[in-house]
C-alpha cells in the first residue's frame, strides 16, 4: 500500500562538523558519546493534551509541519505567500485554504526558501530520519511525500504517545497558565508518565493593561480558591497556584517581558497600583512598574519554594498589527529590541543573586549582550545560569556565536545547557541532535586548538547534552 | 615605449577562499561558474558624465587612485599624513599638492597601512588585473608603476566607455538629485547605453535646515514646472520628478537618514511645518519629525510607482568639523552611530510592510541589528530585503559575518545580492570579484558541513552573484 | 628535598593555533619569529613594591594564585564557593579561611570550572612553564603541586625581582594615584631598574562626590605643594604631578569612566563646580558632567606634556552590592554596560583628535562598538590608537573578534599592540604568549587564504608582538 520509494536525499553523517580532518575525527568520537543519552526537555510547549490521550494524532503532514510552525509560515509569508493560502486560521472565520494536499504543495515550492536555515535542518532530518522520507522535498516530489507521510502518520507507532518513548525523553516540561487544572498532567501521571511536567507561567497575571486581565485574575481566584481582592490576595494566590504546580511536579516558572527592567515597589505602592488595576486605572507606566515589581517578587517565591526561575527578554510581539488583527499572535511577526541587563536586573540580583536556594536562567534576543553583559553577570551571580540560544539563535551559527562568545568568561558551567522551546514536538530529536553537533564540533576545535584534553571534551559534551540541564533545573526523578 | 617590466607581484588564485582543501575545492568550483557573470550595479555613485563622454579621461594614476578616494586618504590621513599633501582640494583655496607623482609617492610610501583591509584588496586586484601591474607598490616601485599606469590611462582601452564594456557590466545605476536634468542619462542611452540608469535621491530636498534647502527646493520647482508653495505642491513636484526619472529608466530611489525613524504626521501637521519651512523657520525636531514622515510618504510613491525604495542609515556625516570646514563632506570622517530598526521602522511597515507593490531595502552600519533586527524583520515582511554589507563592511570579514548572522533567520531569498555603492569606476569588478569569492567560500563551508547539497550551492552562488539583485531591483532590460 | 616527580600534564606546543596544517605550518613560522622577543608592558597594575625591594615574596601558592585574583574568585563565587572560604580578606574582619593550603585544594577541587576561558590557560601554562607542573591540578593532585609550588616559591630564582630578569621585560608601566610619591619608583630606578615605569592616574581626584575625595584632594595638594582652594590650583597641580610622573619616566596616563561622555565646561561654569564641590555640594549629575569636562582638559595636558592618554570606559563598578560591603572594590562584580564612543568623544576629538602632539588610546568593554564606532574613529583621526581587547575579551576568542573586527577598517597600524594589564605579575609572560599565539594564528590565516604576504606577516607579527606597542606609547629607553 505504500508506494513511496526511497530516491537521493541522503544527509551526512557529519553535518555540522567542520571540514577538517582532524577537527572532524574529534567531534565524531564525542558525538557517538552523547548522540544516544535521553533528552531532557525542560522548556518547551508542546501541548500536554497531545501526550494525555493515547488516541491523539498529529493530524495530516500540513497540520505537523506547516499550519502551526511560525517558522515555516513567516519565512513564505516573506516571499508573498499570503497566510491564507497556507491554511493559518483567520479570526475573522474568513476562508483559508483547506485542501492540506495543496497547502503542501505550496509549501513543497517553497521549500528551497529555507537552505542554510536550522528550520530546513530540522525539516531535512525529521522527513529523513523520523518519517523515513529519502528523496528531496520539492514540488514534483510534493505529492509522493505527502502520501507517505499520509501513510506513516496513520500507523500507530507515528502516535505522540509511541513518539514519545521512541525518542527516549527522559524529561518534558510544558508551559502551562498559572490558572490551569494540569488534567492532563494528572493523567499522564497516572498513566505512569511522570516525566512529563507543568511550568508555572504568570504572564497573563501580570499584563494589566490586557483587555483579558480581569478574567484572568478572576480565573486565578477560582483556580486558587481566593478571592482576589487585594495585592495581598494575589501574592497568596499566585503561592497557592506554584505550590500546587510543584505538586504536580513542576521544576520551573516562565516568565517573558520585553526588558529585564526591575524595581521593588514598596507595599503602600503596589497596593495601591493593583487596587488602581483592579478598577480598571492603568497605563503602560504601571504596568512597567508592576512588571518590574513582579519579577523581583518572583525571584522570591522561587528561594523560598525552589521553583527555578526562566525568564526569556525581548521580543515587541505582533510588530506587524495587520496579520495580528487578521490571524492573532505568534504568526513569525515578534521582532527582537535591544536590551539592557545591567543595569536592569541589578535591583532584582541584589535581593536574590546571591541566594543559594535562587536559580534564574536568563533568555536574550539580543546578542550583543552575551558578551558584555550576561556572561559577566553568570560569571559572578551564584543564582545566574544562562539559557541555550534562544528562538533565531536555535541554530547552527547561533549556538557557535552563543559558545564563543560566553564560554570565555561564564564558563561553561554557568550554562543550562540545551532546551528546544519548541510546540512541534515530532521535531524535539531534531533540534536536540543539532544541538549536540553543535557543542561536539566546537569541543573538538578547542581539543585540535590545543585548548582543552580530549577527556575534559568527553566530560563537556557529556555536560551540555545533559549534566548542564539536569542540574540547572534540578531535575530529578521522582 | 612601455619600460615597464613584471617583477614579483602576484595574487593568490585562490585569495579569499578557505585553506581547508575540500573546502577550497568546492569554492573554486563554485567561483568559476559565477566568476564570469555580467556585473549588475543597482546602486553606486559613478558619475553619468564619466561614462557619456567618449573622450572623458580617468586623469593622472593620483587622480584615479588617490585624491577622490576618502577610503585611501582617511587611511593616511589617521597615520598622520596631511590631506593637503595628497591633494585634496581645500575649500578655501588654500595650495595643495598638485604635483601628482609625488602624491603618488607618498601614498606608496604608506601603501604597507592597507595591509588586511579591502580597500588594499581591491586595489592589489586593480593594479594586477585591470592595469597589468606586477610588481608590489612601494616606495621603491612608486616611480615605474606611476610610469606604467600613466601609459596605460593614455591608451584607448582605458578610456570610461571601453572599461564600460570590458567590465561585463550589465546594469550601472548612478544616484542622482531629484532636480537632476538627466542629460547625461538621455546621452548614454542615445548612445545606445540603456543598462546606465538614473537613481532618484531627494535627500537634499528634506533637509529643511540645511542652508541650502530653499535653492534647493527652487531647483526642484524648475525641474518638476511647480511652484513650490506649499507642502501639496512638494508632493507633486516629487512625483512629476519620480515619473521623469522612470521614462529615464530609473529602478530606485535612494534615501539616507541618520536613524530610521518614521512617523506619520497628520495632513495639518505637516502642511504647517512644511509651510513654516518655507519661511525659515525649523529647527532640528521638526527636521527630524519631517524626515520620519517622509520616509513613509516616499514609501507610498514607491508602493504606487514601483520605483525600489533603499533606505541608508545610521552614519553620523562630517564628524571631524576641522576637516569638513577645511575640505568638506565625504572624507572619510563619517563615523556610524547604533541604530534602532524595530520600532522606528514600524509605522512604515504598517502602513506598506504587506504591500506587494511595494519593495524596501535596507542597509546598515550597526552590525549589532543584523541578527537581532533586520533579520527577524525581513524575514517577515514581504516588502523587506536586506542590502549587502555596506561602506565599512563592503570586505572579506564584513561579508561572512553578514551571511553567519542574517542568513539563518531570513533566508538567502530575502537578501538584495550585491551592490559596490563605489564612485571609483574603475574598481568595480574587483569589489564584485570579492563579493563573488567571499560568497562562494561561504556556500563551500556549508557544503562541506553537510548543510548544504553542492547543486543548491551552485543555485545560490548564481544568486548571490546576479539573481538576488536582479530581482530586487526588478532589473528587466529595456 | 624537592619531592615533585613530574607526571602526565602536557600543554600542546601549538596551542592557538589552527587544526589545518597549512595555517598551522605559517602560524608555527611566525611564532618562531616574536616568540622570545622582549615584553613590552605599558598598562598593568602589578605593585611596585613587589619590584622594588631584592627580599619581597610572593607569599603562599594561594597567596600568588588566588586570594588576590578576582578573575579566579568570581568563578568559584558563581559556582557557589563563598569568597570567605577562598581567604578573600573581609572589610569587617570577620574571619575568612586563614589555611592556604586548604584555599589551594579548594580551589584545586573546582579547577575544571577554568576549562576553556583565559584563565585557566594562563594558570596551565604559568605553572608548567614557569613552575615546572607537570601534572594537571586536580582535588587529587592539589596537594603534591602545593608542596612543589612552595618549594619554587622559597628559591631565589623565583623573588620577583629575579623573576623580572627572567621574563625579558622590557617596559613594565605601573599605574600609580596623581598624589603618590612614586618612592618605589625612585629605589627601582636607583638600582638601575630603569624600566619599570609609573603611569598617572588621576581617576580618584575627579570623583567628587566619593567620601574620600576631599581627602584625596588634600593628598594632591601636598603632594603637589599646591593649596588647592580652587579649580585654577587644581589644575596646577595636576599639571605639577604629570611632571613629577614624567621625571619619574612615566609615557602616559590612565584614565577611568563609565562613559565616553566628553564635554568642556565653561571657565566660570568649572569654576563654580569646582569650589561647589569643595563646599561638599555635589550631585551624580555635577560628577558626569565635570567628569566630562575633565577628560578633554586632560587631553589638553597630554597634547601639551606628551604623556599618551588612555581611557578604559564602560564598567559598572561593584554591581554586588552585598559583596562590595562585605569584601570592598575589585572582586568580580564589575559588570559592563553598552557604550556610546561616536557622539560622546566628539567635543574631546575636535580640540585635540587632529593634534599630532597628542594621542589617546582607547579600551572597551562593548564589542559592538569595535566596528561599528571604534575602528572608523581610529581610521580617520591621527591621535587615535585602539587598545588590545580588554579584560573579559583577553582571551583567545577575544582577540579574534577584535582582529575580525577592527583591522579591515582601521587597519593594523592603528593598534596599541598588546598589553597585559594585570596585577598578576607572574602571569605576564603567560598572557603575551596567548596574544603572539593568537595574533600569529590570524596572521597565518591571512596568508593561507592569499589575503596577505608571508613577508608582510612577519613584519606584522613583530608589529603585534612588540613595535605597535613600542610606538603606541612613544617607548624608548633611557
Amino acid at each position: 500500500m505504500n508506494h513511496y520509494r526511497p530516491a537521493s536525499r541522503r544527509l551526512s553523517p557529519d553535518r555540522c562538523f567542520a571540514a577538517d580532518p582532524a577537527q572532524r575525527a574529534v567531534a565524531r568520537a564525542l558525538y557517538a558519546v552523547v548522540r544516544e543519552l535521553p533528552l531532557l526537555c525542560p522548556h518547551g510547549h508542546v501541548q500536554p493534551a497531545l501526550l494525555a490521550a493515547p488516541e491523539a494524532r498529529f493530524g495530516s503532514p500540513a497540520e505537523l509541519f506547516i499550519i502551526p510552525d511560525h517558522y515555516v509560515t513567516r519565512m513564505l509569508y516573506s516571499q508573498g505567500v499570503p497566510l491564507e493560502e497556507l491554511g493559518v486560521p483567520a479570526r475573522d472565520d474568513r476562508p483559508v485554504e483547506s485542501d492540506h494536499r495543496r497547502i503542501w504543495q505550496r509549501f513543497a515550492e517553497h521549500f528551497y526558501l529555507f537552505r542554510a536555515t536550522p528550520t530546513g535542518l530540522w525539516l531535512a532530518d525529521e522527513l529523513t530520519n523520523l518519517f523515513g522520507v529519502e528523496e528531496r522535498l520539492s514540488a514534483e516530489s510534493a505529492g509522493r511525500i505527502y502520501d507517505h507521510l499520509e501513510a506513516q502518520l496513520a500507523r500507530p507507532e507515528f502516535a505522540p504517545q509511541a513518539l514519545l518513548k521512541r525518542f527516549n525523553i527522559a524529561l518534558l516540561a510544558t508551559t502551562d497558565a498559572a490558572a490551569d487544572d494540569l488534567a492532563h498532567h494528572q493523567r499522564l501521571h497516572a498513566d505512569g508518565l511522570n516525566h512529563i511536567r507543568p511550568t508555572f507561567r504568570p504572564d497573563a497575571l501580570i499584563a494589566l493593561s490586557r483587555p483579558d486581565w480581569p478574567a484572568q485574575i478572576a480565573a486565578l481566584g477560582r483556580a486558587a480558591g481566593v478571592e482576589v481582592a487585594s495585592y495581598a490576595d494575589f501574592v497568596r494566590a499566585l503561592e497557592q497556584r506554584r505550590a500546587f504546580f510543584q505538586q504536580m511536579g513542576a521544576l520551573a516558572t516562565d516568565h517573558a517581558a520585553l526588558t529585564p527592567y526591575t524595581h521593588r515597589l514598596s507595599d503602600g505602592e503596589v497596593a495601591t497600583l493593583f487596587a488602581r488595576a483592579l478598577r480598571g486605572e492603568v497605563d503602560a507606566s504601571a504596568e512597567a512598574r508592576f512588571t518590574g515589581h513582579m519579577l523581583i517578587e518572583f525571584a522570591r517565591m522561587s528561594a523560598e519554594d525552589g521553583l527555578v526561575m526562566q525568564l526569556h527578554v525581548g521580543s515587541l510581539r505582533n510588530h506587524n498589527h495587520a496579520v495580528f488583527t487578521r490571524f492573532g499572535p505568534d504568526n513569525g511577526a515578534d521582532i527582537p529590541i535591544s536590551t539592557e541587563w545591567t543595569r536592569n536586573l541589578q535591583p532584582l540580583l541584589h535581593a536574590y543573586g546571591d541566594d543559594p536556594r535562587f536559580r534564574l536562567i536568563l533568555f536574550t534576543l539580543d546578542e550583543s549582550s552575551y558578551s558584555r553583559e550576561l556572561a559577566p553577570l553568570a560569571g559572578h551571580y551564584p543564582a545566574l545560569r544562562l539559557g541555550p540560544p534562544w528562538w533565531f539563535f536555535d541554530s547552527v551559527n547561533g549556538m557557535r556565536r552563543y559558545f564563543d562568545l560566553v564560554v570565555e568568561t561564564a564558563g561553561i558551567y554557568n550554562l543550562a545547557g540545551f532546551n528546544d522551546d519548541t510546540r512541534a514536538f515530532a521535531s524535539i530529536p531534531s533540534r536536540h541532535d543539532l544541538w549536540r553537533r553543535v557543542s561536539c564540533d566546537w569541543l573538538a576545535g578547542l581539543v585540535v586548538q590545543g585548548l582543552l584534553a580530549e577527556d575534559e571534551a568527553h566530560e563537556l559534551a557529556y555536560e551540555l547534552a545533559y549534566g548542564l540541564a539536569q542540574r540547572a533545573y534540578r531535575w530529578e526523578t521522582w
